[in-house]
């Protein structure tokens, strides 16, 4: 580590979420740590690996767990109640250690995270589990239609003066990000208010939390091992990943750059910016580079190919499944492109504030 | 297993909790599966432990636990979150596998755990994480005083108009009970009509989720060991544990009872139903059975003596801080009156319908 | 599945190692239930994956792993205690159970695994842990000079007297191989000799296997989800693990064919058979797939350079150390090959006997 | 922690064992920790508990693992493979992390753990898998009778011959353990010379090494958290475990004493010193207690009884099985023998140096 733990801990001492707060608590192992663990297995009868550097890049490469799982790493986290459920669902969680909040123990902060108007993110249309950009600024045309599968609008005059109701709204001039905004808030404030009256009714705080919204925000310690912060670095930083923990996961980057520098490089190249092709695909690339004068004519070929072409080419090649073939041509795409804007080396940080 | 798989599952096929429903969906092996491990241990040198029922015993008396692993068992579960929370959270979440419903990807059902009129809890005051029977059918005379830390009650006008919106409700001839669970309805259905809103708006389920409450049902298999689950069945059998899962635990006893009948029996006697002193408790326990005539008499002594003596008599043995004292008479009075009322061998499972 | 449980375990009753046993004892699950399991995940609001084959490679593709989890598998083996070691070492090994033969509580049998004279395995010159071919059948000219760190061959007689001894056995038509097999079942003998002196002096069982070799057979069950099965035979697989435990690993494979053959053949698909590129080494693949007439030229190009050219070129694309290098070369030289002999789709299973 | 890191680790720097050393490389956290991370779940609403000790010591009895995960330690060992093996099958190895040397890939040491003539244990007759002192030094009169399943000894002739040797050596006035430690160091220099014989004649590392005896020394780091760590000391600073981890265990007792003191305290008086009755022992317990004069004169009846007396008498109260009541008496003649000599506080740890 170029700098020294006390140096490191005061660097990363917090940092502000959108919603929420990441504090680093401790730190136990570097890079010289990684190294030392793993010469234990490399003693007598072994070509010297000379450098520590090459060491961990060959760890990394062949997915030696166990060097890296000697450095171990605690946070203090606030954040949402559905950001931690997230993180501690995670495969991740086996090898940490949670202490959070207790709401049956404690009664619950008023704090839950807000929405600001113009951060209202549109339903991805590619990706089932993903978001795209934010909702647009005009109102959208509703009908009744629209609305009858709405629970609590039985009949068609409720219906209509919900219509109404965003009639107005747009005329005075609001967004629906502000409509929603303002929707977000009188639920919150309505949560809020029922679980304090249930508190003052006497209702145990066991119950009185049930209809918490998981934008509740709860306090936790999380410490977890190198290898497997790791693991959940390249879930997490993943464009596929909800913007709430990608933002956490961009965070922990930071800290890992300082902490363990050998190691985040080696991380960086042969994991968060590797590809892996099947048997199937990587005969389709094999084909591709070989029948067009270069491997990017062919891939273009592949790109721009109709669909009925493509689903034949794909499809001899076993790749016989609509989504297999999107799956594919979506992270083709996306390493040729990061290869042709020599782009390869780091994960953006931008935007974010110590 | 004295019923086969096939009788097993068709028995267990479905259980409704009041918010929920558990169906067992699988087993692996059984106590004789359990020998059958156990024995791969045991062989030549060794005495015979003859029988199978005092195998499991003292396997159980003497916490091995691989051979218990050598069970599997899935259920499929239908909870509200914040019990399915508590379940994944669990420690044997680690030796778990789940598969949940995914709302950054599904749409949510529209169901949400709902609270009968007599069915609040009434905070406990000795277990600071617990409830304590049900909350009264008397209105309390609450006073604007009650009502300062209510964020959305900001003035005394505002106090006023919830004082007399109690007043109007108990003068309709509702309960407190009726009322909160009309206040619970009232939040529910605007938490799903916002849910729905959003989506209607175009946000993406990953985020128009983030006001669902902790109520809201989800669903997911649950697949443990058998040393695990029984670890789960200790601590949420606990007359302590929250009513919600200590209901769950209650219905996996019944499925246990049947599948491994002497692993159960073994673990009620030497684990559910068992005591453990601290070195200083023993002693605790020895003086009172040698100093009175007997030690029911010693013990007796110790419940009935003044705050100064017990505080005397046990600081003198090193039990110098309440809760340790607390915990001690608390733990020593459950154990005498099992004894007493010669009911040292079932937890009860009164109330579970299939 | 398409053969059913009794068939399965039926037909997989048992296989013999070169030195031990295998044995299916149970299987919880099958494909089914793996699609079974994900669908819980996948509801309303989605577009249908209507076919559970194209799920199940969706799942493996994406390295969804808890689906997967829902299957388990118990095996019974007899292995010598060095392969027992480097199972229950294994990362997978978190996720499994095991219960062993104790040699603290019983006599161990006789059985040592024996090597035969003609099965010797040469140290490899590439691969620091690895073997590669048998060790020839002529003698080495061995001289004093080779002996002088053996510590009980301690001057010049002794060590002139172990050469005449090797002449000896050379003359009278002895291959090394056979001297070697005779070296270890002397050394066998005189283990098993001792360890029972050890007992008949009445010495502890605990401390009397102290002396066994790790080529002493064990005994155990081994319990383990399909995820980490699969994991598991990703690296012992491999023509990089040891030949004991890819003689295991094998007869798993045609276990997992029968038991789970959608999931299997994803897993050949898309883990067995796959290839991973660093960001670095995708954009060396680039280069030269248009640098070149085609792909294959381009790779024939750098297979074929000169060490100054090849190092050259491929520390302009920051490949800068040797193993780095040289463990790109192997991989792209190894699937190329895949591909030009049109075995993309299947592992190796020959020379395996029920 | 009332000793800085740095003071702990130059403290702790190295202990030796009867075979092997211990190292304290590093560690993270501190009794201190354990209390931050405890009261993350215990803020408003609830009773203030104001002292730390005491809240460690509320954690502790409660089982409150999580706190107790917080911290970490590390370190690095030199030991027999079979200690190693009993330490990498432990349960808690699921929450340690190993980094061993490699025998495929290193050649190893010369070094294997060698027994002192006064030091072989015999065979315990109460516990089958103990030792129970040493082996006298008086020759044992063995016949041929002896010698028949020894593998090597197939005729009258090598067993009288065998049965000559050993008069010989009691003549020549050597002890029986004398003649083990010699018959100890022939077969380790025979295991080494072979090993070394092997590798001479290019045999791989991976099978040269496979009759390396269980004796052979290891290196290995090892990581582990404080609560899965106690969980280990509580099993192995037991008088039933194998000597050689108990010697372990007390050393790594005198680190976890200066490093965590509160937490030590805690575990000594809650677990390891702590004594657990079944619902039925606790019964009989309460009978003793009641039916004479007092709890002793109650236990001593108990003890003395005529076998037919305690059988009927324990049988009465479900302790059906022999091993049932033999577990029981056991542990309760070993709890007030500690009560009687006013040892409660402290587990021995004399006969360690630094």
């Amino acid at each position: 580590m170029t700098m020294n733990k006390e140096e490191l801990l005061a660097k990363h001492k917090g940092y502000n979420l959108t919603n929420g707060h990441v504090k680093l608590i401790d730190i136990m192992g570097d890079d010289s740590d990684i190294v030392d663990a793993a010469r234990v297995s490399y003693m007598k009868g072994t070509r010297p690996v000379s450098e520590n550097t090459e060491l961990i890049r060959y760890l990394m490469r062949n997915k030696h767990s166990s060097p890296f799982e000697m450095c171990e790493i605690k946070f203090r986290l606030e954040v949402p109640l559905d950001l931690a459920r997230q993180l501690q669902r995670h495969r991740t969680a086996q090898y940490s250690s949670f202490n959070e909040q207790s709401t049956r123990y404690s009664i619950v902060e008023d704090a839950m995270a807000k929405t600001e108007a113009n951060k209202w993110r549109k339903q991805s249309k590619n990706n089932k589990q993903g978001s795209d950009g934010y909702i647009a600024n005009e109102w959208p045309n509703f009908t009744t239609e629209d609305l009858t599968n709405f629970e609590v609008l039985t009949d068609s005059t409720s219906q209509g003066m919900r219509l109404a109701l965003y009639k107005e709204e747009q005329e005075a001039g609001w967004t629906p990000g502000e409509y929603l905004s303002y929707r977000e808030m009188t639920l919150q404030d309505l949560a809020k208010d029922i679980y304090k009256e249930r508190l003052m009714f006497g209702v145990a705080r066991e119950q009185a939390r049930k209809e918490l919204p998981m934008s509740q925000m709860t306090i936790f310690y999380w410490k977890c091992d190198l290898w497997n912060l790791l693991h959940f670095q390249e879930l997490r930083m993943d464009s596929h990943a909800q913007e709430e923990i990608r933002e956490l996961a961009n965070i922990v980057a930071l800290i890992l750059e300082d902490w363990v520098p050998a190691a985040w490089q080696a991380f960086i190249d042969y994991r968060l910016n590797s590809i892996t092709f099947s048997a199937n695909e990587f005969e389709v690339l094999w084909t591709l580079g070989n029948a067009h004068p270069s491997l990017d004519a062919g891939c273009q070929w592949l790109f721009n190919a109709s669909q009925e072409e493509r689903v034949a080419f794909l499809s001899s090649y076993r790749l016989t499944s609509l989504s297999e073939r999107y799956d594919f041509i979506t992270k083709l795409r996306k390493h040729i492109s990061r290869v042709k804007e020599k782009n390869v080396h780091r994960p953006s940080k931008e935007g974010l504030s110590s």
